[in-house]
């Protein structure tokens, strides 16, 4: 007996946005730091997470906040990364085509798709203006279709660009109709969560892996929101199909792993274990919990810590 | 390449205790309405959730708060309960022994069982002090094995209590040996969070689920912490087999429903589905989430709500 209906109306929470600038310093401790400590002193925006990686010679932020304080965080990222990255003197295996080469924004809670593409496109007029940099707006900020896709206006690179800009195709959205010289051009972009999600074959066959990897990718007709490779983990001799799910709504965890584990065992291969790399949004584990159990009529806000939060903002009048 | 190591130390979350008042009163609207006011009126707990049954004439509130906001919302709730509710006067089908028949603890995020435990007996002091009342430690509160069990203490109800207090054997753990005349007495317990999970069996075969609900729980041999008995839900014509799960850490949802599923397919029938009544704590669905997809070394702190919340609670100075 100890269930029952709700409490009462649910509190809006605290809107908050997800963003993941990527820039172009995976090497210099110093000015990495630099970099870090500029967005935390820019406000109340939360850093969720951070990696470097040196032979792509770039770094991945993740930061969680008000739009207003990711406005903020990011005019403070810009601002210190083009103080102190020179890409005429960067190298690194990753494309890229700016100091600051990508931020994307992500919903998270509070707030919808149509909020963070307004959202990208302040931030790409305010940057624009302030640094004289050519700004570029992707997928749902993309104000064309043919700038939906980030690789086709990355294509070229830092090194390129100064022809490419010069094509009417690729005049920027905002800024001027030149590279600035040391910091490139940015790629401003709202979008769903992005989850990096692997899945390790009971096998080494590399072939196998490529094979899934195609069968289930988007782009060669497979699964919605799906992009996939094979890979060969060495230390361990499996072989791994590597995945980005760019909309676990549409295509959720579970689909994807029943799906490899279902053409792996046409190959008689079995699945040795999965994955998450970085964050995941816990929906995306619950819709994989809710599938396992075939739960009928699930409803995330009968998730005792969900109801908990809604409670404390409702006590700390947030949204109110 | 959006992955890697965390943002630096975890900050630790407020302490927020469970509590899940029974209360026996499910009919009188009025008498309900204030208990719930006095609660609400005693400081900073939240009510998560509130249910009424007028055929048991029994309320169940769930409340979470810090240790101190949970023991003030306790004593308003037992003052309430002891002036509105006379328990000559009561009737209703559920087993119970006191105006407010039980309140259970339950650890959440930030503390431990022993906390629970030892707010259980600072409970029980302070009410039996102030109310003349008798109070029981069951579970893991209990000062002696034979009062872990609930049902135990209650055996004999309100009606036979004035007998069994007699017995020394059952001696209230604090206040008077006898029971108070319109409020019986109070168990209070600390215990783990208790999911009510069932399992609908693709058949009307009432007497599959009974013998399933036999196999799987503790006390026929079966599946530690799990209670289970077989029913018939007659709007759909379909058997149940209904589950309490006492700790879901010791024994998962995954594993319930996997015996349960096997057992059915034993008899050639298929489940039709599952449903959680009540609340859920995320940790256990991301528990089956882990399973099915084969998540190797799964941290929930890599949840990004819970990367969130931890990171706006550095940020307010909680637990600090």
């Amino acid at each position: 007996m100890e269930a029952g209906d709700g409490p009462g109306p649910r509190a809006p929470l605290t809107p908050v946005v997800e963003c993941v600038p990527n820039f172009s310093e995976g090497r210099r401790r110093e000015v990495i730091d630099a970099i870090l400590d500029a967005v935390r002193r820019s406000g109340p925006a939360s850093v969720l997470d951070f990696s470097s990686d040196s032979d792509h010679n770039r770094s991945v932020l993740t930061l969680a906040g008000s739009p207003e304080a990711i406005h903020a965080a990011c005019l403070a990222l810009v601002a210190a990364c083009i103080e102190r990255i020179d890409l005429r003197a960067h190298t690194g295996a990753h494309p890229r085509m700016g100091a600051v080469d990508v931020l994307p924004l992500v919903p998270i809670r509070g707030l919808a798709m149509r909020d963070c593409v307004l959202l990208a496109r302040d931030l790409g007029d305010a940057i624009a203006r302030r640094h004289d940099l050519p700004v570029y707006l992707y997928e749902n900020a993309a104000l064309t279709p043919s700038r939906r896709n980030l690789a086709e206006i990355r294509k070229g690179g830092f090194e390129g660009f100064p022809e490419k800009i010069k094509d009417p195709r690729w005049k920027p959205d905002f800024g001027p109709d030149r590279v600035h010289p040391s910091a490139g051009c940015v790629a401003i972009g709202a979008r769903e969560f992005l989850i990096a999600y692997n899945i390790n074959l009971a096998s080494a066959d590399l072939d196998l892996a490529k094979s899934i990897a195609r069968l289930i990718r988007e782009k060669d007709g497979g699964l919605p929101c799906v992009k996939a490779m094979g890979v060969l983990l060495k230390d361990r001799n499996l072989a791994q199909v590597s995945i980005n799910m760019t909309d676990f709504r549409r295509t959720p965890l579970h689909v994807v792993f029943d799906r490899v584990r279902e053409e792996a065992a046409r190959h008689s291969v079995g699945i040795a274990g999965s994955e998450i790399v970085g964050l995941v949004p816990a929906e995306a584990l619950f819709q994989a919990a809710r599938h396992s159990l075939m739960l009928e009529e699930f409803d995330p806000s009968r998730v005792l810590e969900r109801r908990l939060e809604e409670s404390e903002a409702r006590e700390r009048g947030d949204g109110r």
